[in-house]
């Protein structure tokens, strides 16, 4: 049983602020942009055939010619999928009819390439479509279909059309029959259908839909030879993937026996955010049990500061407890949402700021970071450091770039960060029957269908004062607000009162109680304003000793923002750059054309003096020098500069 | 023209301190185990079958029955070479006629196995006579031959015996016929025999090796192409290289024209090695101007401060300037005994002491960390950051094992490390006509071919006081002692009566004279004593602010020597530890029964405290311990434990 559940996507609507903002760049830049990617109308960029793919299946279907066939990567079908999920939630903040009418005839298009009997993937269906389920290891059928049911439901639930929704679940009722009715072995290379069919299964209320997800579950690992006996029976292969690396699919042992967060990141938070999800559902304490120690192998040794996760580019994956270097670090963008996606699934569950403070760590850092801030370019992997010389160059280095890319023919990361954004408030607000929640600080308006109707001021992550005024408050009902775990002293006030609230407990406010990092309000009215105040210094973070890669150094952090020096502040070079223990930060408003309304944190620092060569016996002397940073989102927009985020304390 | 060269073999023998403990366990371990392994007579381990493998190349030329053929990698043959070459250096120290018994067998069954044109090499005379030549890229035929002529010119220098030294001279003529007089194209994938064909000109006269070794360095990378051709004119592969990493094996300019050290780094610095002698040898101002640059790449911008080289276990190889991670290093053995192989073809061109500054680092450090102190185990691989879980485990740390393992099918590095060793007299000393060089200090009875005759007593590297008893001084010829590079203040006595020496300047004593790190007397007569002593400090070393990996971080050296400190001798974790910037260090003698009389630093460094999980705002405290390093070269040898070189200055 779900403590609580994500806000109804239509139900909150911003109107200013930062979340505005960029669902306003989602809208007018990244949305248009990949509708014109999609249909190979950007000249210069690699192409990507995702409209053409089914146009030419739907052909193929019909008997017809299917002219220039398919072109792409296996999965170029999941492009279309989040996009059109992005245009259903940005809908939410930006009714646009036009817009909405592209969707639907790109919908058409993807009905028409529908099989009759429900199958859906235009790899299969216009090169062989003896191959189907032939190759789950690497053939990404599944991630296809789960991307488009979630597309399916988004866009229902925002425009109540149901053509894709039915096009989906009759998808769902073909792949029920294969793997159910049929029994046919196996279970997904890439995770992601498993969280979609629970999506669909809600949104349908189709029980095949949830059996189905659990079976997906529950058969992973279980055999974990399963894939060895695919290879062996089959005659093809896409890019030769090793069956016997189980850590990589999460395959080695059944999922509720698991506890170490492992293999392609991506793939295990996608699993881990089914798991939760459907461990709430079904009130699976075992799987519950296992949902927690991955969630813990994550946040407690395998996560970096800003939220990325994902140690290596070798597998895009997690490698060993406390292995976290800062400059060959992966730290996918679709990695650090996906884990967005994991806390919210375990905030259902339990309502602990544990939860809501790394998602809000992994949006405002990692997930933001992916995006350049004029929404053309985006960075698929997150260093911690980067040099230009190695950084994108040395062998160990070469995912690591030091500026973001044009859009690739891979283009997962990009469409990923768009739809995060466009349904932020799901994420932002939370209810059950008696609550209404704010898990993430995000200016709007908000209705929960428990009758709260609230508007909520501010302008965080910069301006660290929210303010939430009740508009209704439904029968009885309570409010929850989430005290970020960063936030060392913090202020409430009701109606301009204050209610004391030090180290996140209050003692002295009957109405006002704190549990796990919540305060929850009751008694409010409507006309009651509450205002929270976050603690607006500067922090330096330390990371545990068994961060080899950390080893005498600090992290800034101010409100939720992690901070990183660049060159570009700094006099080009970075590298000799340390911070006095006993350093004081202003925290500056610096407007910037590129970086935007940005705040920057300036102090005095020390600069080693340069020596010859590499290695000297002489103790060199140190300057001290103004020190400039700015917040790690808003890294490597302003061309090829030097970046860190760990500066050595002095 | 040399300016001078090295000691003829047979013209050092040690007989008690330091270097004569790594010979004697050379001798008495290293080689008889070695010798087993060649005769498949260790269980437990993978066979080498290199005997077998040439009495079965006789077999096949005498078109008898091959036995059980070929076993191994295609380079096997180059174990019985280096072993043989390590055997001729023993016996000059230590005779032995049971050992040159075994090592005349081995040379005879050598010679059996040779074609009567002159071709030596059991992979292909077994396999397939056809595929000859076919495969420099991989085919490491002119490695084997290579290292085959090294021990050829070796054996015959210490014994007289010259059947081996024969049978290379009719392989130096095959390879002549082939690549010169038959002009067919092509350089060695893995340079070596161009120094060994240096070695076998001077041993034989043979203007062909000379000749040899000018046209495959020459030819080099002027046709950057030519492996491109060459993978396309065969039907075979051995590991498939890809013909297009031109940086790999350094092909991808002509020699005269590189700059930066690139590549396999084992490969590279041989061919430097042979290009700096060619360069001295004749005359050759471009090819010497070339050598300085890409010694200057290496020792300025690519060498870990222990004289590894190598910062990437992909392509075992050089990566880019300033890229030194400690813990994912490769820092292979044989790459540091190369780079000491062409820091003495350095110092034969010009004697300063940069070369043997960097032949001494890479010695007291690398290479001898290189073998386990009972000569049983032996690393390929040197990091400079050992953390049990990571090392060893995480796909990018496979390769830096916390641990030597045991005898290795791919045995490239122990029998380098034992010819390196049982030929330190020769890198050690050096002459010519005026003057007797000592380049490293190492105890024992040298004379010179100059007429100059003297003894060595030192306890070096832990007593930092050397001796010189002139026994001769020929005809008013000079001494030039090295003085090292880290030694910040040294005190020169001649017979017991101080020549002031500071800062690496004499002043007022006109027969003694300090010319690039080297101290010149004249007028020396038999019976003088000549006692050099070091700086006997702990040093802190620095690192450039490029190298991004030891920011804030400090090394410890005191005499050659780097330490490093192990959780064995610091509670059992270090990477908590730190140390202030006043700290003073006690050099203690400490006894042990694994790592012998080895003199380690104490001093107080602080541990900060641990925190609950991976991050946190709060500044964990910290508190005084005791701090304990040992020499680098002794890590590993006491179970599987942290160990770190670069510390964490407060």
């Amino acid at each position: 049983m779900k403590k609580q559940t994500q806000l109804a996507l239509q139900n909150y609507k911003s109107s200013d602020g930062f979340i505005h903002h960029y669902q306003k760049l989602i809208k007018e830049v990244v949305i248009p942009y990949q509708y014109e990617v999609l249909n190979d109308r950007i000249p210069g960029i690699e192409k990507s055939h995702v409209i053409a793919n089914f146009v030419n299946a739907g052909r193929a279907l019909r008997g017809e010619d299917v002219g220039d066939g398919f072109y792409g990567m296996v999965f170029q079908d999941s492009d279309a999928a989040k996009w059109l999920e992005a245009v259903a939630y940005s809908l939410t903040i930006f009714p646009d009819a036009e817009l909405e009418q592209k969707a639907d005839a790109l919908i058409q298009i993807i009905a028409d390439a529908q099989d009759p009997n429900g199958y859906l993937n235009t790899y299969y269906t216009i090169k062989d479509r003896e191959k189907r389920w032939t190759n789950l290891l690497e053939g990404h059928e599944l991630y296809c279909a789960g991307h488009m049911m979630e597309a399916a439901v988004a866009y229902a639930s925002v425009t109540g059309k149901k053509t894709l929704l039915d096009v989906m679940e009759k998808n769902a009722e073909h792949i029920y029959q294969h793997f159910i009715t049929e029994k046919h072995e196996g279970y997904p290379g890439h995770p992601e259908v498993e969280l979609a069919l629970l999506k669909l299964y809600r949104a349908t209320g189709n029980e095949h839909c949830l059996e189905l997800a659990k079976h997906f579950i529950d058969v992973r690992g279980v055999d974990p030879h399963y894939y060895e006996k695919e290879v062996e029976n089959r005659d093809w292969i896409i890019w030769g993937n090793d069956p016997l690396n189980y850590e990589y699919q999460q395959s080695g042992a059944p999922v509720r026996e698991q506890s170490d967060a492992t293999g392609h990141s991506v793939r295990a938070v996608y699993l881990y955010t089914a798991m939760a999800d459907l461990a709430s559902e079904t009130e699976d304490a075992p799987l519950l049990d296992a949902c927690h120690r991955l969630w813990n192998s994550i946040v407690d040794k395998r996560m970096y500061v800003t939220g990325a996760i994902g140690s290596t580019g070798t597998g895009e994956a997690f490698t060993v407890d406390y292995d976290l270097p800062n400059d060959t670090a992966y730290g996918e963008t679709c990695a650090s949402i996906g884990l967005m996606f994991f806390a919210s699934r375990m905030l259902e569950q339990e309502v602990d700021s544990r939860y809501s403070d790394i998602m809000e760590r992994a949006f405002y850092n990692t997930v933001l970071a992916g995006m350049q801030l004029d929404g053309k370019k985006f960075f698929y992997v997150n260093p911690l450091e980067v040099i230009p010389g190695i950084s994108g160059v040395a062998v160990t280095h070469k995912h690591d770039l030091p500026q973001r890319p044009t859009w690739y023919a891979c283009a997962c990361c990009p469409p990923n960060v768009a739809r995060l954004i466009s349904s932020f408030g799901s994420y932002a607000y939370g209810e059950n029957d008696t609550t209404a929640y704010c898990h993430l600080f995000a200016e709007g308006d908000v209705s929960f269908r428990n009758g709260v109707h609230l508007t909520c001021t501010t302008a965080y992550p910069y301006d660290l004062t929210v303010t939430y005024q009740i508009k209704a408050m439904g029968d009885g009902k309570a409010l929850a607000i989430h005290i970020p775990g960063w936030s060392r002293h913090t202020t409430i006030q009701r109606n301009g009162k204050p209610v004391s609230c030090d180290n996140r407990s209050i003692t002295d406010d009957a109405s006002c109680e704190i549990r796990k990092g919540y305060a929850y309000f009751t008694g409010l009215v409507e006309g009651d304003s509450i205002a929270i105040t976050l603690d607006d210094r500067v922090s330096r973070i330390y990371a545990s000793a068994k961060v080899a890669a950390d080893s005498g150094c600090v992290a800034l952090q101010r409100g939720p923002l992690l901070y990183c020096i660049e060159g570009t502040d700094n006099d080009g070079e970075i590298l000799s750059l340390s911070l006095p223990e006993q350093t004081d930060f202003t925290v500056v408003s610096c407007p910037d054309d590129v970086l935007g309304n940005v705040m920057v944190l300036k102090g005095i620092g020390l600069r080693t003096e340069p020596i010859a060569g590499l290695y000297t016996t002489q103790r060199p002397a140190k300057r001290e020098t103004q020190l400039t940073a700015i917040p790690y989102f808003t890294w490597g927009n302003r061309g090829l500069t030097q970046m860190r985020v760990w500066i050595p304390e002095d």
